[in-house]
């Protein structure tokens, strides 16, 4: 058989004390799991941009209890809980909409309340999360750990639809990457609803800020500094300069609306 | 028998190339030992925020050696050192205040100071510190690391103890975290010593930098936007703002003092 | 037998899902290899820097298998190699420089260019490379892998080498670390060929930005705040300042060339 594993998914910080104190509660709780970091720099708070993170993340690994903290709400009454997954293995977070898309991806089968443990209410991710994820780790049924809930009501992020016509198409920005590659919550449909295809020269707006961008396949479909509309890695559709930051072109790291718009008589 | 265990605490930056050859020297020299970052963003040269961290990280693991480096005075006179602990494992680094708080919360019984192994003057962590730790852990006595010490002389950090009159509390702020919650070098008893309890609304000020905050147990007691002051999760006093940051907003990172007033006539 | 090792060095920064990405896949495809990430913070696009670190800490380890990341120019026609090393294991990553340095301090036996899997043109880490480095994990030989190329043409990046002459050392500035030295294109040769000793007084500067430094082995040589020029723990010449940042006193991360000068007279 193989290893236990975990995986963290938090918006802690990288190599954080909050980041290593989980590690240390799971190395010391389950020292034969094998541990891997999903990510760790989600924005403060930003829990649609984790939760589409651990969706696009989790899928990559087997079975495995995916530990996930971004928790604004520490301290409400928003329920802790552990999802169990239709392959193996477990989610373990707040239920805030955080686990609801990796959810939906790896299917969830069965879901309880963790139980409260009477922890203080400001550090969840070490004092009952982490320890729930390592009872699951060393082997403790997922209904041991607390009252079943409906798997079905685990909550989802709020996901706005793209606004989609001819030429245009206005998204939300879900968030943007190291690179300042900007995702936007629309996909490779949404771009052909539009009508916008490869090679067509578009302007790109948010805010007060714009940029004109070429529609294309790849960084390299157009010279250094100039920006592409595209389908990006994970099916979404991304605004990107070519060895640049569009992000902050754009003067936004998500969170608002961005607006691609074909030019009248621009169509190729 | 489990596996030994190093855990990792620097100033070097979170996955900096500096971390890396910490790690690089560790998975040479002890390739059965597992590695754990308890963290690596301490603010370059504080000695005494990251004595701090070690002190409340490292009693979350069973033994282990604690590899700890943050060192703004590599190549001075002052000793490397590695302690050996009550519960076993040892502490590993500068002996300038960074592992005085960790070797008291888990008690001192032993010290070498390291013995001088002509290493270059600049990168100590990876030159002497990482394989002393490996030694440890691949099994060598401490007192073959190098020359006995006192245990009881391994050196603190200056931590200043506040001042507390009825309705002040002033104390340092000791560090802050990623979501910007300021913790001060006070505990529970000092806040209630001052007469600050739950629902006061009190004055929080550091250098020209004032907030209003409410005194509280959770983020959640205030709506978005607005400040606590609370005992954390570490039980220390801190400042917080709910979704936001109290470091920013008082302009600090720690190392300033902090002072907490609650208005005549505003106790409830 | 101990177990196989491999390494990760990107662009990607810090504890981002883009790295969480890389890990994933090795978990998955590799699980029973050990993981060490030796940087993630480079700069974005930045091969040179990346090259020159993955040089320097690559040869720490024992054999393993370094997975290397920095591809400014992916979906452009660059080829993805794996790279043989004398000693075992391999390097596996663009061929646009990135791998050079490290190919010809470790020893480069054979090399193939990586057979294309149809990937998409915006993630080669996640989709070819780190599935590559997982089959030779797993035992696959290099050969499979793609075709062969001639491993003496492994691209090497661009290192212009300093100007030297009596009282002068110009160099491009090669990159910064978290604590703002600043590390050079030169070594101690260099330093000595310009006649520059310990103890000298020196006026580094970059483009309009200038500091006065002496010549020194170590940062205690100078008191707080003041710069010294030396030769670093990887044995390049770099300037830094004693608890200070020297990259942002001169106004530069790297990329352009700094100038040590001895005013005339002022030999010791």
């Amino acid at each position: 058989v193989t290893a236990p594993l975990v995986t963290l998914l938090t918006d802690y910080g990288a190599q954080t004390e909050h980041v290593g104190a989980l590690h240390a509660v799971l190395a010391a709780a389950a020292p034969g799991a094998g541990r891997v970091d999903l990510a760790h720099d989600v924005p403060p708070g930003d829990v649609r941009w984790g939760a589409l993170l651990l969706a696009r993340l989790a899928p990559l690994l087997p079975a495995a209890v995916h530990l996930a903290v971004v928790d604004p709400g520490v301290g409400t009454a928003r329920p802790l809980v552990a999802v169990g997954l239709s392959g193996g293995g477990a989610l373990v977070g707040p239920d805030n909409g955080l686990l609801g898309p990796a959810a939906a991806a790896l299917g969830a089968v069965a879901a309880v309340r963790l139980a409260d443990t009477g922890a203080p209410a400001t550090f969840h991710g070490r004092d009952v999360l982490a320890p729930a994820a390592a009872r699951l780790l060393t082997g403790a049924p997922l209904a041991s750990l607390g009252t079943p809930v409906d798997p079905a009501g685990i909550a989802a992020p709020d996901l706005p639809p793209p606004h989609v016509r001819p030429g245009v198409l206005e998204a939300l920005a879900a968030g943007r990457d190291r690179f300042g590659n900007l995702q936007l919550l629309a996909g490779a449909a949404d771009l052909a609803a539009a009508g916008l295809r490869p090679g067509h020269r578009v302007r790109v707006s948010a805010g007060a800020c714009a940029l004109e961008a070429t529609v294309a396949r790849a960084f390299a479909d157009v010279p250094p500094g100039r920006a592409i509309v595209h389908v990006d890695a994970h099916g979404a559709v991304a605004v990107a300069v070519n060895r640049g930051d569009a992000a902050a072109a754009l003067g936004t790291s998500g969170g608002g609306r961005v607006r691609v718009v074909l030019p009248d008589g621009a169509r190729g």
